[in-house]
């Protein structure tokens, strides 16, 4: 199936299919976190803190192995109209902590924790502002943060080796009146058939697929129209990620 | 990519790559629910309700459509070590969170909720014994029970169309040591290198895709050979329990 | 006062006065526990599972002694109506902490603790289906898994004295229209004035009495009348557990 | 079986096997509620309020019967070694809800709830000092609480007839080497076979019984002589606390 | 500014502005603890007990201190309307927890923990009726109690030095119609427009101010007028809590 | 007692003592909130919004009022050492449920509810970054940002008369090494002897005085020295946030 950039854009945000919002990494948000970042993609804002933390839980101690958690919220006017806050409510939501256990997994698989020492890393992604992909949004945030705080350990020499050779991205696509785009907000979410997130590294491995159907089921074409557009944009959003930390 | 069915197997239970655990129905476990089934697959057991109760959610009133739920729980002893019960500590762990709003999403996508009338089916998935599969194993039943619930609802033409035209069928695929495999059972499922749940109908269409690199990132084509398997996988439970419910 | 046996019979299931419902021991039921049992009697059918682990909680720590508690919940859909699952509201009913309580403090009368080693038996029951006597059926069952259990153990010879020379049964009775009833279902026991529950030994030793009167206050004779059926109930209880058993 | 006053007595606390312990009654310790009553017995004191309300919870809504339930705590310091607060822990323990679930359910037995009009009485029974028979000592408090706030509501003539001719009275009995002991004070209790508490009315029918063997089954007869004990026991107590209410 | 006193009084008790209401320390109600006091104060009436605890939290581990803390609460049916028990609500209020750590902070200040070795004191409030400045008088009661559990330590020589010189005495006062006036009940508090607290030595050290507009802001003199009433109130329930300790 | 600012300066930041640190006030922080402000004092940094909804709490309906409330949170990385996440733990620490009464009283005290409407505003500041004055910040930061949602509802001409005609403000003050200090930094707050906040209006007039001895008590005439400072701070902070807002 041929890359659907060249049909004119139906889609509500006059983006072209294969087009993702415009991105903007501030790294210098935090004056105590080893690694910290403020992503932007489109009105999407997410504040992403990297802590390193010596010591591994208890089911892991002793395993010369290092361990990487990531936590996930949402203040409560980050939406158009005020949700309520979790810590007073007294409980996370299903929602919640599904996107956190997917952060953590998608950051695990692209570390080599063998690497890290009986050290931990805890992520936190708190969306300031939402509209739309806050869980891809916070994976690539989440991604930045982390290398900051690897490349502050190897500085310190207290790792010898990078445990993290390639950036872990990800980028939510859809299907939308039969045509697949990359990179919905949350105008075009709400409206699409199908919602998919996947979690790639910068060379266009897969670390995680998760595709839904909204209303009715979908064809496997549709999953592979997307997944095509997915690779291109985790690629192009690992070179922004890596220029916006002079990697590059 | 071929179906990898003549390579000779490797894996740890000894099945063809591309064979189903053994299955079985029991619909004769429940005095009061309008749908019931004890799904087993292997040594993994299910017990399954289908609740219908009138009426839906405050957010759904007056909206002519029904609503459909799930919750999912596992038996402390379902396991090999006892795990601590949920109710007793207060909280539905992450895990189970994310089951059961899989199910109840899998089955929403189905069944045509416009048709269902202002009322709801609560479907109850409680794993007896667990081996691997339980996710996939409790939207087989669901689907087997559901069915019942809506046969039953036609029966006393409460409502005058069938709401869901083909059965709802899930099951796991992963790799291990390079080979794509179907159902893992969890000796498999614990060793494998990518762990993948798939949602479809009884004719191929997706409903939902979840694909998961445990240790290290896996190319594209991987993702396909389990499709590949899940798709045939499907189609035979599928026909597995519509024998069961006397359908064919 | 004489056995109300050979009065002709008013109560609603038919039964003669001191008539037990048909029981069922399925002893085959779990893969994972060292004891487990499905016991039905009527239609109440619960799943109960007795699982030994090695040491103790704090308090008992260095005591020489053993442990034993019990845990009770209910399938959803284990009512006519269904209710709510009391791992989504986040805590157990006053109802299931005060039968896990009996079920708990009944077993440990019945074991000698002091001869079982620094470990704990933790039982589960869990309620399938429900008409009536769930909690004295949580007791008869989870003596015969304790009981495969402790054989288990002594088969290991990790004890060399049997803990639990005798079952401990139990029974509920009631008064209906005037007169003592045995073994109430759902729906008797939702008429009854009085509702009571034995813990007893196989030779008639009392372990727990629990009676209640549920409209007025009702006098000692008829506290002596339910006495009677109860002894005669766990006497014949206990031969039909032991014979599941193949002990006799 | 006779009553066992005439021998000896060898309990710890030197009363004779039959007797009470001293009890008081103080009628005057809240401002606000329509019934309190501060009960002593021995050093047992527990502050009961009855404060009724307009109106019955929902699922009684236009039945035109009134409601009655029971609420029980324990200051952190009313025992020898401070117990953790149950407000701080968040939640009630299952001793907690066993007890208040035992007085609401004694006090309800004991009152024609048809004669309240849709009107709800709740009690609060908190004890100030421990030294055993706290739940018994509670009901006993309830029931001076309940009759005041009873005789308000007559008064007013809010209601025609009196809900509850007879006071409810509850004392708890135990076996100590071998002998039937009356109101066992901490030391006792802590040192019985057997532990029974019994709810009755002053003129001896039975509301509730409730019987523990604490470390090894026990006789029939055993069981008797307590109840033997209970009557003539709560006989007292119903003209103690009829003396402090005036009544005779 | 001047006292107010000579100013007719017009606030609602009929007291002088710069009148305290009567206070009442009763010191024989606890059989267990090692400090303990009823405090009265006009119709409020607290029940304080002070718990010493061998050993410290483990943050203050091996520093060679002690530490304090208090916890509050009220009975539900301390007020004119019953209130919800906070155990069975599952949660303390926001104004329990502001007030227990008040408590705790003021006692704190007041005590050389270092000469306290590493054991903690724990201050249990209970409200038995409340009528206005529960929180002042939690406090001058924990005083008193802690004074207690201290001169027991001395009797015992487990500490060789008073940390405690002079009691942490506290009272409201509040601006009503214009005048500033001491120790408000609730009636006066419900209508004042400024409510303050002042915790405070009985020499006339600050150890807390709080101060409240309700209504409108206030000037800084009306802080002051407050201020001066609060260090002669302080002074006068030191000199009735040391003649009830019987130390003058 | 004369203004301290021209003795010469220990105090560790190093500025004056009567010198506030720098602000800054970014008012286009928020697509979607009615108000929205990130204040910044020093390195202190808190995002806070305001939401305007149409209705007020089920206490309030009918009385033609309105209401307002506030929350307060901060990001688990704000601090030097990664605090747990309270929607995690399940529950707020009394210092937050304090701080969030606080702010909320606060705001009470300065908008006349009653010209409101029937509509709430509610106010939630999450504090990004802390490095001491966190609860005054986010007063100053509601401030602000209610000011906004004012100037909206007065625009739409959904209220006809300004509620707030003054800014409401907040500054902290401490005793260090004997010395008043204006508006601490987290290294001064942590070894200061006296720790206060000042609420007031713009004008001076005193909404909220807390003061608190943190080691020893302290004299009268520190609390005004303290005073001195905050009416001056308060008074230029009204300046800059007048400044920010575009109104002088």
């Amino acid at each position: 199936m041929s890359r659907p950039s060249t049909r004119p854009s139906t889609r509500p945000s006059g983006r072209a299919p294969d087009e993702l919002r415009s991105t903007d990494f501030d790294l210098h948000i935090s004056k105590w976190a080893e690694g910290a970042c403020l992503v932007s993609t489109g009105d999407t804002r997410v504040l992403v803190t990297a802590s390193v933390e010596e010591g591994v839980p208890a089911f892991m101690r002793n395993s010369g192995r290092g361990w990487l958690t990531a936590e996930y919220g949402m203040l409560p006017r980050a939406t158009d109209t005020r949700g309520a806050r979790e810590a007073a409510k007294g409980r996370q939501s299903g929602r919640t902590l599904e996107i956190q256990r997917l952060i953590g997994r998608a950051l695990r698989a692209g570390v080599d924790l063998s690497l890290l020492g009986e050290r931990q890393i805890k992520i936190d992604c708190d969306v300031i502002q939402a509209d739309g992909g806050t869980r891809t949004a916070s994976i690539v945030g989440a991604s930045v943060a982390v290398r900051q705080a690897l490349d502050h350990l190897l500085t310190l020499e207290l790792i010898a080796q990078d445990p993290m050779p390639e950036l872990v991205m990800a980028v939510s696509c859809g299907l939308y009146q039969g045509q697949a785009l990359l990179d919905l907000d949350y105008r075009e979410d709400s409206r699409a058939d199908v919602d998919a997130n996947f979690v790639m590294t910068a060379s266009g491995e897969l670390i995680e697929v998760q595709g839904t159907a909204e209303e009715r089921p979908f064809p496997r074409r549709d999953l592979l129209a997307m997944l095509d557009l997915a690779e291109q944009g985790c690629a192009e959003l690992a070179q922004r990620a890596l220029r916006a930390l002079g990697k590059v």
